[in-house]
């Protein structure tokens, strides 16, 4: 249970599964060899759709087609995510087949195709194999699901080189009724700055309208996915999409901190499970930026630590050099003042205003070695925050990247 | 022997040993167990001096005291630079402690401190050991020497993790007298975006004024070490200093074309042996893109294709994953219009407009299999160029990352 001042969220399981009006399947459609790789979302009832998608020049085809889904229909009643194939840089072929999925799953379900969402995931530049998908897809609908087990099976069939696959739900009350928001996520490579791939699909039976959703999506990713996948240096196939039954009703002012506050829930959820799940990853680092000018500096500064590959690797050797993460944020070219900067390690003070260390070597050494390691840096000239999640880069990093397609 | 319309120049042994009028030195000083970490270079004839340092904000002592002496006197007689110690992040005891070492050299050498530029790369945030400095310079003193061997302890004297010391000269004649420009480097790091410290100590016999000098080593540096370095993503302690004999009658108009080129070709020379020494490097990537708009999209394309960890890991497994090369320049945010870019791999065409594949699988893991590769992305818009250079992430980059003090 998380509590705030203003309201309370009750953890479920199932993800996706526990939401009200939504069922789901994945399975093998033969886009991988063996593994699920077919993810198909029904909604019981017309959703508003709200995307945040990649800042990348090149855009995956299923990304362009679901953008023009978006702005064709009102409303949405259904994803179909693949895995095994980004179908990105594939020309205009590549969106006939995303089309061709579309068309395919709004046949099987009685719907028109520009209510269906589109998504893709895997190796780029290879065709995608739309009869396999046509197989799948019918298998899928026969198999189609509320609840936990059908919600893992979608969230494993988006998995690429992923070890778990992820899952969060929420529960919350608002004016007496209970609702729920729950999503599933795929992403498991270091993120940014390197574009693994990072999708998210996020439903609740609160009704909203799309403009609200589209509002409260932005702002949650922003302190979520955004802190984890650094806008302007994203995949080609980066999407993370939210569902909830259409209100007409509610404007954006509408919108009850209590939703709000269950859907940050549930993207800092997903996108803190992607980074304990980084390609080799062997800890997690937590980098909050605090006394700093504004949001923007401790954002981009946070951001800035959790991308330097030094950092990550000194993290693995657990070697406390500190030096690393400074530097790091020095060339954030945020306007870090080197006069007033300190650091701290696990809540300790590590590093004081002007380089004093006040851990020993090994004293800070012990600080590395849990598989969760918190630090803060104090940037000394004001009251904004902000947080970032990261993992370290090991050896097997390399391994997993150096022979993805073999 | 380099040829172009209009000039010629002739490679020579030494570095920066084979420049006229400079002697210099490289000594075990005990700041490193047991390894050469002083150099001290010496010109017997007052300098013009042009820089060009890093733009992260924390920058170490020796760059804050380097730049004080720059602004106090118009000529440079000097340079000590010491490796094991960064004298970053140390506050007010670092810029003391840089000042006493251009004191120490210039007690010794009987200059005035500000002609003195100081110079450190190693571990951030320890203290420098000044009164090893001392003796270090009392024997770096006593051994000065111009040639080869002599530039080549300096070269290995500045050496971090770098494998191989580097060294660079070319001659050239103009208005029939013969001169010389030569360096010493290093930086084995991956350089950009991971900040390993890089830095260059160039000269020349070539007599130039300060202005000229920092307007031409201001063109070739953005041609060499920035296309291995990005600008805006550097360490605290990288620095490039130039040195030529001053001249106060050559204004900017006046640099001749053979010295800017002798100069761009040491330059280019220094960077591209650093990127071949990159830690844990097995191959070399050379990235031209071309057909650009502007060369300032062609650069950032370029960048970002060799700082992209998916590309370094593809590259280290020899697996022609093209798809992240081009997710890499989609990243880059220049305008990359996804339906006119062309690929190229060694001269040969790879894939063709729209994703087409026209080597196969199997062909284009052939060409990834030489230590160096030639990448061309051809961006359609166009008929400017830039080329960057690369080297793959192995793992033994992490395995040298994760232990860098230990």
């Amino acid at each position: 249970v998380i509590a705030s001042s203003s309201f309370e969220l009750i953890a479920l399981r199932g993800g996706l599964g526990a939401v009200p009006g939504v069922r789901l399947a994945g399975v093998h459609a033969g886009i991988k060899p063996r593994k699920r790789d077919l993810a198909l979302v029904v909604f019981d009832a017309p959703q508003s759709c709200a995307s945040v998608v990649t800042t990348n020049e090149i855009k995956a085809a299923p990304l362009l087609v679901s953008a023009a889904h978006l702005r064709e229909s009102p409303t949405m009643r259904a994803v179909v995510c693949n895995s095994g194939c980004a179908n990105a840089c594939t020309g205009e072929r590549g969106e006939r087949d995303a089309r061709a999925t579309a068309r395919q799953a709004a046949t099987l379900l009685d719907l028109i195709p520009s209510q269906v969402i589109v998504a893709s995931t895997g190796v780029i530049g290879v065709a995608l194999a739309v009869d396999r998908v046509q197989r799948g897809l019918e298998r899928a609908v026969a198999q189609l699901d509320s609840g936990a087990k059908a919600a893992f099976d979608a969230a494993e069939a988006i998995m690429t080189t992923d070890r778990v696959p992820k899952l969060c739900a929420y529960a919350f009350y608002h004016q007496d009724r209970k609702y729920v928001v729950g999503g599933i996520a795929k992403g498991s490579g270091m993120i940014a700055p390197n574009m693994a791939t990072m999708l998210a699909f996020i439903a609740s039976d609160f009704p909203i309208s799309s403009e609200a959703l589209a509002h409260t999506l932005r702002d949650a990713s922003e302190e979520s996915f955004n802190m984890i996948s650094v806008d302007g240096d994203m995949s080609t196939n980066d999407a993370v999409y939210a569902f909830a039954p259409l209100s007409t009703s509610s404007g954006q002012a509408d919108v009850p901190a209590v939703f709000a506050g269950a859907l940050r829930a549930v993207c800092l959820d997903l996108a803190k499970a992607m980074v304990a799940d980084g390609e080799g990853a062997t800890k997690t680092l937590e980098v909050r930026v605090t006394q700093a000018r504004d949001v923007a500096q401790a954002r981009t500064i946070a951001r800035a630590i959790i991308n330097s590959n030094l950092v990550k690797t000194a993290l693995y050797g657990e070697d406390p050099n500190w030096g690393r993460i400074i530097a790091a944020a020095g060339a954030a070219r945020a306007n870090l003042d080197p006069d007033r900067w300190s650091l701290f390690a696990n809540g300790k003070a590590w590093v004081g205003v002007g380089g004093i260390e006040l851990l020993s070597e090994a004293e800070a050494h012990r600080e590395l070695e849990p598989e969760t390691i918190s630090v803060e840096l104090r940037l000394g000239v004001g009251e904004a925050q902000a947080t970032g999640w990261g993992c370290d880069l090991s050896r097997d990093y390399v391994r997993i990247n150096a022979n993805y397609r073999t």
